[in-house]
């Protein structure tokens, strides 16, 4: 599986040119103003500490994207604006609670769960039921004559053995999106769902789960690991037991929210746009450090690195701070419906939204000729560590522009080993993202836009 | 620069061979165990908090000692034994003192200091002297009639540009080692470093000095960043400001302590060894969690997963919990000594000491024929993140039986970044280990032990 990897690592070995020199000065000119100067850390702590939490819809989303302005202004943007999308808004409500209920009346501590997004709620009085334990779509199939009246509680873990644990999530999620309304269809008042996560703590980690209009829409949480390692244990060992449930998040109507905008304005070719960006939005459980703060703040740095070193861009490099992410894509989806709209050319777009960890390359979605180029400067990115170039994939907010306009698309693919056990949960905070770690997937991510506006893709 | 590293990889890749199909299908074993069923991050708990802190000569190593005895049965080592060895016995006393005297009477916090391993103390009156700071070698011979009478501040920072951490660390160190000495020369009273650290926190990081016997021995500490950064201000707004400083700690004499060793024997034969090993001791003032309990616990997590998948070795490998690394490297010698004094024939040895963070590759110290046996091997490590098989190096316990005996060695080498974040301070605590990373790195020496061990180097 691995021999494409090495194969172009081979190819690009033969092609290495004295001209790539220059090159290999003017990105370790970026890295060193980056490990040096960088403001990517300094500006993740004003977004984490001052406004923190940051769901679409919500009064901190507004200073959000005032936070948004002010830095892409302070990075030394040409222009910076506002982009007006709709975008839901969904409200968690009043902190969850889930407790065993049992006739042994025993102490049993309370459940830690937190609803998915856009999940309904229980209504105020809760929900009290048996739990049907369910490790598989399969296993929900063959009783799904058990499940009617009851909790179903999805307990699929993350598969360890992916080494990537973007695997593992893609694994897994299938359960947060579909398995509410699956378990409806057979007549579940509610879901709890095991945490996608590898994390070693009781953390529930929220995300978005999608009804199907067909069934019921039944309330859905989320429930810590060792939470649900107890609640399997207790369900063998108690059969008669019971869970209540209650939450009280809803959906409103949608409301505004905004793409922030920041151009550094080409000098040859400003009408070709090279995007680089990250997501605004963040879940209401914690300060969206790495998800995605860490992407945004790294995008900006993208500008301000230029700024620094004088290099003007023959192409406009845009910024965009998407406004809607984790609950709705809408602000990708506006950003290339008014690209589309306006008969932008699109050059390219580069995505940062997969945590601010130490990055080790680049996910690519484009033609195979395009592909190529960007490995065959592949070893320009080996003295940062940044040496995997061999996966498709390009990020969720740039998948719009992609898919309707062709621009080729790319994302930073850092290490992922700690991104699942803190994502959509409280411990995704500014404490839990290193300096060097965040200001090396920077330097991977200017060096990559320095190329493309360089030489065109 | 890292031209060989792509021509090496380029070489590999057409060697791909369908033998290492084979391999590849029993290293995706030892790494499922590992991910699924490991212990490593479980022993690191019990070493952690059951015992702690474990310098050379304390009564906490002794118990390090016992608890890596029992981690090595547990594994399914068939023969588990103590190597005596006399180790240095350096006792840190009462917490280090040191605050800023000024005349003008104003509120200052204290200093962040911690004791050089190794160092003498202050004798408890303590001193207060007048600070120079120095920022090189350099300057200090141009300062050199301004030394005396004074505490000399070494004020080098980490050099934030270079990429791998070790390398900062390989600049700035000199400092660590030979700066007291070299300010008592010239009549200073005493030393006060800047740590070896990147971090953005202000825990000292202390580490051992070597005293050159021809000057008087000074006490010697590691400030936390910023206040080093304090103190350096200080310096310049209010030049009749001084420093008290006050340490107890003292060097004793000489203690037992002990190489923990245990083997799996060789069944074709069981004469030849391979080495795979870390340091057992750790500083005092926190847990060693990276330095070295990862080392230990990978280590011992070698031989648990080869029994697990029932995987006999032919040669005898011997994992090794060395007694005495951070302040005399006895262990190390002692072993090397014992292995030449029985003339034992050592093929290999694989040393993990650069923390339990997520593998990237492996240093080696051999000849060029071995090396590029070992770079052969590396498409086998790719899909576990492991690709760079680039540089030289191998580990400090191991360095004396390279040295002594010619034994071929590796180092395993993991990211870098957070390192020296936390290395030797009071922040290298379990919770800083990330699960996965630390199972990771396990994964990659286990492979490497079973390659070696299947077709000699």
């Amino acid at each position: 599986m691995r021999k494409p990897l090495l194969l172009w690592i081979a190819c690009c070995t033969v092609q290495l040119s004295w001209a790539q020199q220059d090159d290999s000065l003017t990105i370790r000119r970026l890295s060193d103003e980056i490990l040096t100067n960088g403001k990517a850390y300094d500006d993740l702590h004003t977004l984490t500490k001052t406004v923190g939490a940051r769901l679409s819809g919500s009064s901190q989303m507004v200073k959000a994207e005032a936070w948004g302005m002010t830095a892409l202004k302070a990075a030394g943007a040409d222009k910076v604006y506002e982009q007006e999308c709709k975008v839901p808004h969904w409200v968690r409500g009043e902190k969850e609670q889930a407790r065993i209920i049992s006739m042994r009346r025993d102490f049993v501590p309370p459940l830690n769960v937190a609803a998915l997004g856009n999940s309904v709620g229980t209504g105020p009085k809760g929900i009290t039921a048996p739990v049907i334990e369910i490790r598989s779509f399969e296993e929900l199939e063959l009783k799904k004559e058990e499940i009617k009246g009851k909790i179903v509680f999805y307990n699929y873990p993350f598969n360890p053995t992916f080494v990537k644990t973007f695997r593992s999530y893609g694994d897994a999620v299938r359960f947060r999106g579909a398995g509410p309304s699956r378990a409806a269809k057979y007549g579940a008042l509610a879901v709890i769902l095991r945490s996608m996560s590898h994390s070693t703590d009781n953390h529930p980690h929220t995300g978005s789960t999608r009804y199907n209009d067909s069934f019921p829409k039944i309330a859905a949480v989320a429930i810590g690991l060792k939470d649900a390692d107890r609640l399997s244990q207790r369900i063998k060992n108690d059969p008669g037991m019971k869970v209540f449930l209650r939450t009280t998040c809803k959906m409103l109507e949608d409301t505004i929210g905004h793409n922030i905008i920041g151009e550094l304005r080409g000098s040859e070719f400003p009408n070709e746009y090279i995007t680089v960006g990250g997501h605004l939005d963040s879940w209401d459980l914690a300060e969206g450090a790495h998800d995605d703060g860490a992407g945004c703040v790294q995008s900006i740095e993208v500008i301000r690195t230029f700024k620094a070193l004088g290099i003007r861009p023959k192409r406009t490099i845009r910024v965009v701070l998407f406004a809607n992410e984790e609950n709705g894509l809408r602000g990708g989806l506006k950003y290339a419906e008014e690209a589309k709209a306006k008969n932008e050319k699109h050059l390219f777009a580069l995505e940062s939204d997969a945590g601010g960890f130490t990055p080790r390359g680049f996910t690519m979605d484009m033609d195979a000729a395009k592909r190529s180029r960007i490995q065959s400067w592949a070893p320009l990115f080996l003295p940062y560590g940044i040496y995997d170039f061999s996966e498709t994939g390009g990020g969720a907010d740039i998948g719009p522009l992609h898919s309707q306009l062709g621009t080729p698309v790319a994302e930073l693919s850092p290490d992922s080993q700690r991104y699942f056990d803190i994502h959509h949960a409280a411990s995704d905070v500014f404490e839990n993202v290193n300096k060097r770690e965040l200001e090396l997937g920077a330097v991977g991510m200017s060096a990559l836009i320095y190329l493309i506006d360089k030489y065109g893709l």
